[in-house]
């Protein structure tokens, strides 16, 4: 769908005075908006042609995209790119790969699509001000949420309609797991902090336990709920990342981005909150970063990588406490002590919920609170720089049974 | 204020590498946040030594600025400016002298302060799939106007809160005239599309003439008033483009932007709209800005005005219908013919009000709509491809009576 909606535009926008050569597909009997003599299913049909130049990659199979990415790197081929998952999976080889080469490897449409955020990462928040990026990076997961929150969907229901519009895959399980925003959030955090860490390493998790009763927490306490990416520096220069659902605040901008948007807000030291929104998802939104970087390729424009290179790169955080909300089902047990502090505790029927102070290494360590049956989302106020004393034992109590 | 903030940045943080060698200032004894030995009231210690290879410019005397500027860049010195007003009225010569010098003049402060926008009209949507751009540029007329709607102040009681606030100048015409609005809107049309025009051939004017029931009449219809800077290419490939007044809908994202703070819709074929919010005054987000130029000047980065130089540089449409609101106290009269279309009119104790279609080219060879006692303001839906014959003529009559 991007390729055909690349082709569309190159056939009919001439300031870019780029041709397609060659297309390589997988399904050679697929109907096809295009003359056949364009395409090939052999990639060396492409990757040893002399006369081409530039690599466009935007397959599904990562392991594929991967192959033919490397290859055409040292090819001196140089290559555009939206795979993610490729690119956050191989990050650091990729980067030893332009080094190496000196070859272009653009990729703007891997994250937010449209939204020029690792351009500006990379180009516009250069210097050592940049506080913090807060985004939602995944079209699908945002457009379940909004259905879920605006016309009270549960969340089959929600995904079912998600995937009939195609903005999630058959298998939706990268989207809902956060794997997605956690890719994205890898390339993120490259360009806004020269941190390279595969992707695995940073705690995420997505929507996919949320339950009913917490859709109905944030109607009663007016929060959205969102799948938040975020980075910030400490105070101690290193920088907490994660992907987390969270609860927003109507006055944070993030609440507002709605359906398959994204919006990404940067604030630095000095310009404070900035807001980047449109659209995340489709074949004309990804088309539309592709094409950027097609155009960049022709003033020789490539990644300098800057933070990783001409700064001290950032390390991640593992000191952090956060202030969550935590819902499960009643036969399971919160083990007394796993909580530096615990706020509120309540019984629904089947369901419990609290709210507390939980330390970061709690929730990297293991996946108890990955289970079916049990939700874990950010309060509005995610960060708790000096957990105070719990409520009164008595209280603890109530949950203080063994994992 | 943005000399003092960037003279912090540059002390406690290092990643810059730049270090000020000199400030040249106009009131000597004024109090200082910085050594003495720094400042000097003679421009020629700065343009004429050798040792420094970069010009920050951020005085308010446009006269002089220019002078500075064009000294400098002959002399070989990069220039950073935040000088909208002095660019915009030497934008074909400062382009000139780029072309012939080869020295990078940046100025990415002079729209919206720390919103990137120059450089991503620049460089990213830097093909001719740009469709429209639409903009709060203007801080001190968005805090007015936001106080005017959510506190119900009069416009003498916002305008002095926002000079109270530092937002509005003392002599407050550049910025409540749209003066200040349409000078941004010249720079941002260059890189847009390579349109160079003076900043007064384009259609402007302020919210200097708000009337209270301008006000009223937009609370009764939920609209905001916002001061829009539009620009957008039309069918035959001419570039509409106004600062005026609008009523915007609830869903226009920049009904949202609020107080001191800007935003900019950019829409693209392929990218559907893009809005960037962020802070458009202040000492700090302009120093932002101004640093980001800083540090783009250590990789050789200069604007290349691609729409100019390696496209076909769009021109300026002439012929464009409006939707209008005018509302003028009663002794005015509107001419018969004024409008191609009035579809409501209302007389309200002193005040008259319509609503209707004009040609543009009514409103760029007269003044009267900017007249004291006269508003116009675009409806939300602002554009009519072709207008519908008029209301029956009684209706007209009511204010057929030559202007």
């Amino acid at each position: 769908m991007v390729g055909e909606s690349l082709w569309q535009v190159l056939q009919t926008n001439r300031s870019l005075n780029s041709e397609i050569k060659k297309v390589c597909i997988k399904h050679a009997d697929k109907p096809r908006n295009a003359p056949a003599g364009l395409f090939t299913t052999v990639p060396n049909e492409i990757l040893k042609d002399r006369d081409i130049n530039v690599v466009v990659e935007l397959i599904d199979d990562a392991d594929a995209a991967h192959n033919i990415v490397t290859y055409a790197l040292r090819s001196g081929k140089a290559v555009v790119s939206a795979n993610k998952k490729m690119i956050a999976e191989h990050l650091p080889e990729l980067l030893k790969l332009q080094s190496e080469t000196g070859t272009p490897f653009l990729y703007e449409a891997a994250c937010c699509a449209s939204i020029p955020v690792i351009r500006n990462l990379e180009e516009y928040y250069d210097n050592d001000l940049l506080q913090s990026i807060s985004g939602i990076v995944n079209g699908s997961t945002n457009y379940i949420l909004t259905k879920i929150a605006d016309e009270h969907l549960d969340y089959a229901t929600a995904l079912k309609q998600a995937q009939d519009k195609g903005y999630a895959e058959s298998n939706p399980a990268l989207d809902v797991e956060g794997i997605d925003a956690v890719n994205k959030l890898t390339i993120l955090l490259a360009h806004a902090y020269g941190i390279v860490s595969a992707p695995n390493k940073i705690l995420h998790t997505g929507i996919h336990n949320l339950h009913a009763q917490d859709a109905r927490y944030a109607r009663e306490k007016g929060y959205a709920i969102k799948l938040v990416a975020h980075a910030h520096k400490q105070e101690d220069g290193k920088v907490a990342a994660f992907v987390l659902p969270q609860f927003l605040t109507a006055d944070n901008q993030l609440a507002n981005v709605k359906n398959e948007y994204n919006g990404v807000i940067i604030e630095s030291g000095l310009a404070d909150k900035q807001l980047f929104n449109g659209k995340g998802a489709g074949g004309f939104p990804t088309a539309s970063a592709v094409i950027s970087d097609l155009s960049a390729l022709r003033y020789n424009y490539r990644y300098e990588y800057k933070k990783c290179y001409y700064q001290e790169p950032s390390l991640l955080a593992d000191d952090l406490y956060l202030r969550v909300y935590i819902s499960y089902d009643a036969h399971y047990k919160i083990a007394h002590g796993l909580l530096e502090r615990i706020d509120e505790w309540t019984r629904n029927g089947q369901r419990c919920s609290l709210t507390g102070t939980i330390h970061c290494s709690r929730l990297a360590r293991g996946d108890w609170w990955k289970h079916d049956g049990v939700s874990l989302i950010l309060l509005p106020e995610p960060f708790d720089l000096a957990p105070a004393p719990s409520l009164p034992e008595r209280v603890i109590d109530v949950c203080a049974v063994a994992q």
